[in-house]
């Protein structure tokens, strides 16, 4: 049992100090888990103690002619058609969905109650200061840098402080990615060298090394590191000094909170279109390549995503069903006749036969997030923790119709959607619900395969740890690029959150039709918990911080997992001759959706908008601490562009740890993370995971 | 044609002086007929041209044994199935939804800047300074007021100038009210003595004035007028003195523009739904009832009132089918037999038999906007134009389900909800877009009745003269009551805006199906436009000015009906053996939803919030020409209860009045209608108008 020493010491450490070493996002993305612990464990006990005995003590299954397990036997299919125990069943959902709701309420109350705490009590941060203003008009007398000011000038003259201007660094970027990359070669030959004095490293400098000139390596690569040293200062000279590199966006910083409280939530011109304000996600969030979008363009993007998103869910099956004609034995020896001698081969073809076309799925599968990614990066975010929200709605909802609906009724999603539309609104939930009862024991195969095997991957890291092997023999060249192959990485709310969704669906759906899958939810949630929480302590980086923006999405989903339970129930119910419960269940969702309103409303205001008397309260409390701050001087420089700061490997967290660590007045026990990843291996990281570190 | 002089009177107002003379909400209620009719004139000419004689020239209605009129052979119904024609109607949709959605920019467009305009060079109003709090959350300290006054000296400090609390003058008003039904009694005799001095009147105290103690009515009514004048007089101390007469609500009011346009966006507390702000309304279009409800019981009668519309929508005919089973012969003389010999008298029972079946939904009608209306003021809206905008959708639905789907498919809506339940998703519009081209003779007859009868009723002002000949006959004692008979009204925006909507959606949907229909539309909205700018001019009294707030509403109103008519049509073709069409036409609603959102995020911002750059300006202006104006002095007693202020009879306009007289910029030609209705008789009123105010 030592294998589960890291155990207690993940739970030990306090809620305000994992805040302060890893950030409240990370903090309420374990919440998350606890949330489902506190919904899901309340709920067996009393499905336990009441629904089971209930199901169980009827004969149906045993006096039908029907293949049953003993699962099935504690499942709502062995009461028989039109029984009085149905009642139970009513009564039990609408017990199921108050307490749900009662627990959502209670967790968004605490976690607004927490992001505005963490607002008001941490460090001054550069984003509490200034506001990103997009879509800045062209002006034909003035420059973007002019025009920004004297608009803020004149429709804020008593709090607009400085602003900084958005650059176009595109080509500035690729410069300094090129450098590196001949940096690192120039390690390499320089090491190899150093190792074996005896020759001197050549290459030749055509396509791959392959033809063209011989040249000493270490002098081409220093000339051509010189030679991009030389273009980075002279591209960079040009982006300052001439306007044409200027975006029309910028960050706008006021003197007080209350000044760029006030920007972001107003609107500054009769054009709605022009002049947007918006808080200015943290620096080293802002993702710069999407901030000088026009807004015509934005609504089209989204129309065009929109539009893609639909075709990705419905029809992703068509053109990997293609892949999986072509990667058949006839097939492959249909397209390229001659390589049939090495197909023949009996272990190849089996191969084939065995894994290619599941594979083709799987590597969908796979690249499906950074797909996702990329079209929401497409669609024009301005900040990566959206980015990532916006991916984690659509990675739900494919996963809701493919992978949830798609295993109740199998076929594939497009399939269903033509069964769909032909069907009455009233015989979908009847067609889902019925389903839903025999396919628990998949499901919990799933719930076993999926969760909690995932988690326990995820505790012995085992999936960087293939990467990092795989990189290690094949592209790690010198001391930087293992560094750069050991990167934990961070928490990944775009794939993570979207999974935990499912369970939540699984759980609230199967909670009156067949309890015993609750168990398994619960060891799920219980697991991941422990884990995760080790994981943030010890392995992730915090890649940026949003003040736990994303809970409203989390609280949607599970609103609707929760009405989605309703309406199968309904349905379900509706073909055992239970009709006179049927409007009894209608209320359920209506008053779910009710609830949803009612908590938006007073919620979510918390995680869009800032209020002025937080915000008043604390500029009074600046003011007194340190009168005489220079402000402008601190705001200067936090929004830059990573590429355009001063060094060439410069680190995007450097201006934002400048502040954090400036304040510093609440002193953490363990250094962050961020800055120091691989002293954490004396502290209590998995067993395997310092393995990997020390390899 | 002595009787239509009256029309190019009304037509040659100009725009601006329009404005002045009646408000901006006037001038775009007009433009809503403009717009109709800016949408079907070219849509008819292209019709005529190219898809009549496209559907003309075919032969199937001739050769098949359906009984057909000739506006069927002019419609989409004489083209046989599976035809190459359908093509046409296939672009002429694209090419009608298209030019729609240009109209209604252009038009969300202008209206936009007219409003901004509008807000801009009007004289200083209150409302432009002055921000609604709502949910002034309970203090243990401090009273309302101060606490007011605290939060917004903290929160506001440069811009915070004073307040104005709100009341509880339920009690007065009633007092007020049960007052000038004495006087005018008291006026009454008074009058009725000095006519015949020779008998004094006297009544009976008693129960109507049928028994009791016989007094003299003038000394009677005098000492009553003298009681109540005294209790009016103690209330109004009582309610200034004592603090548990001040709402948790209360008028806030600014130094600047700036400041209110900056309190109304913004958030001010960490609990959002306390210390709620929002533009305060027109002082006289505040709704004073509204003004204290708590955040919880807000979203509570929203979900009462949503559930209640529903059941009135789906069941309304059930009370009223429940009535008309009492109202035959059998079912009178079986609950009240006595009555027998009565009804059996041939004239009473042809009459019980021919009206009283149909007079119990007629009454149900004419009731239903003031029930609406009676909805929107329990679900706590704040302003009567915002009770008027919401009675106009929800009246929409009713008219939009009950009128137009109950016409095409008969059958209650009841009926039509369960048939739809039971279809499936693809079958609804078919069902539906199959009847379309039957019921276009009915809609047809539908227009002429409702819509061109309508109007013509409305210029001959039909309903108010017989209304008024009926109150002079029975209730009008003294010269104010008759004043009080002859009130022109308002222009009513929540009966009228929805009936409009019904004649853009039928126009819509059956522009490619049945374009005969198309001219009958463009009568309706000539004749309106002209008719109703000719009242606004000559008869409405303004109830309020809310600067064109509605238009969002109409705007969405007509998008909504141009997707039922491209999903109806999809319905249609694909009955037609057109199937081909289908995916073509699935774009058609995609893109429109699009544009709407477009629209949304480009226009709507306009009528929601008040950009700041707007608002500096005034400012600005504002302080260059009236530089020493005491602001506070003018916005002390802009927001009272207007049972709260100095005479007895007075007027809830008064105070507005004397701001909008006050700077006296812009000059008009015209006398407001508002103050001198009596005036206009010599202007240019219909004939039948003249006669009733000379009556």
């Amino acid at each position: 049992m030592r294998f589960l020493n890291w155990m207690p010491a993940a739970l030990q450490m306090p809620e305000p100090e994992l805040i302060d070493h890893a950030g409240l996002d990370s903090v309420v993305y374990l919440r998350i888990y606890l949330t489902g612990l506190k919904i899901f464990v309340p709920i067996a006990i009393i499905a336990f103690t009441i629904m089971v005995p209930v199901n169980y003590t009827n004969g149906t299954l045993e006096h039908s002619n029907l293949t049953y397990s003993d699962i099935d036997k504690l499942s709502i299919s062995n009461i028989p058609p039109g029984s009085q125990r149905f009642w139970t069943h009513l009564v039990m959902a609408y017990v199921f969905s108050f307490w749900t709701c009662y627990v959502l309420k209670k967790e968004y109350e605490i976690i607004a109650s927490m992001r505005l705490q963490f607002l008001a009590s941490e460090h001054r941060r550069p984003d509490q200061f200034t506001v990103l203003v997009r879509n800045v008009p062209p002006d034909p007398d003035e420059s973007v840098t002019e025009l920004v000011e004297h608009f803020f000038l004149v429709n804020h003259p008593d709090h607009y402080l400085t602003y900084q201007v958005v650059y176009n660094a595109n080509k500035l970027s690729e410069l300094i990615k090129e450098k590196k990359k001949r940096q690192n070669w120039l390690d390499f030959y320089q090491l190899k060298y150093s190792r074996s004095q005896s020759k001197k490293p050549s290459l030749k400098t055509g396509f791959l090394g392959l033809w063209g000139e011989r040249v000493d390596a270490i002098d081409f690569y220093a000339s051509e590191v010189e030679r991009l040293s030389k273009e980075i200062f002279a591209e960079r000279e040009k982006i300052t000094n001439n306007p044409k590199y200027v975006m029309p966006a910028a960050f706008v910083s006021f003197k007080t909170q209350w000044g760029a409280a006030v920007c972001a939530q107003t609107q500054q011109s009769r054009n709605p279109t022009i002049w947007l304000t918006e808080w200015a996600p943290e620096p080293r969030d802002v993702y710069w390549d999407n901030l000088a979008i026009p807004y015509v363009s934005l609504t089209i993007r989204r129309l065009i995503i929109a539009v893609a998103f639909f075709f990705l869910t419905f029809f992703f099956m068509i053109p990997i069903a293609f892949v999986q004609t072509l990667a058949n034995i006839e097939g492959i020896e249909k397209t390229v006749p001659f390589l049939k001698p090495i197909i023949e081969v009996k272990a190849v073809k089996s191969f084939i036969q065995g894994f290619l076309p599941g594979i083709a799925l799987k590597i969908f599968l796979i690249f499906l997030p950074s797909i996702l990614m990329l079209m929401s990066k497409f669609e024009g975010f301005s900040s990566i923790s959206s980015l990532e929200r916006r991916s984690a709605s659509r990675y739900y909802i494919f996963q809701f119709i493919n992978v949830f609906l798609g295993s109740i009724i199998t076929g594939t999603a497009f399939q269903q959607l033509n069964k769909f539309i032909h069907q009455s609104a009233n015989d979908i939930p009847k067609t889902i619900g019925v389903s839903i009862p025999m396919k628990a024991t998949f499901f919990i195969t799933y719930i076993m395969v999926d969760g909690w095997a995932g988690v326990a991957g995820e505790i012995l890291r085992l999936k960087p740890l293939i990467f990092y092997h795989l990189r290690n023999s094949f592209m790690v060249k010198t001391e930087k690029d293992r560094e750069e192959a050991m990167d934990p990485g961070s928490l990944g709310f775009n794939t993570g959150e979207p999974q935990i969704q499912l369970y939540f669906l699984l759980g609230l759906v199967y909670a009156v039709v067949t309890p015993i899958l609750l168990p398994f939810i619960i060891i799920f949630f219980g697991l991941a918990y422990v884990v995760y929480r080790h994981q943030i302590i010890n392995v992730y980086n915090q890649e940026y911080e949003s003040a736990a923006a994303f809970w409203p999405d989390v609280h949607g989903r599970i609103i609707a997992a929760l009405v989605v339970s309703q309406l199968l129930l309904m349905g379900l119910l509706g073909t055992k001759a239970a009709a006179q419960s049927t409007p009894l269940l209608i209320a359920l969702p209506v008053l779910t959706i009710w609830f949803h309103m009612f908590c938006k409303g007073r919620y979510e205001p918390a995680f869009v908008r800032y209020p002025l008397q937080e915000a008043m309260m604390k500029d009074t409390l600046d003011r007194m601490r340190e009168p005489y701050l220079n402000l402008k001087d601190s705001l200067q420089d936090a929004y830059i562009h990573p590429d355009f700061k001063g060094g060439d490997d410069n680190d995007s967290d450097l201006a934002n740890e400048d502040w954090e660590l400036e304040p510093a007045l609440v002193p953490t026990k363990r250094h962050s993370q961020k800055t120091t990843p691989l002293t954490s291996k004396h502290g209590s990281s998995g067993p395997l995971l310092s393995e990997v570190q020390e390899n």
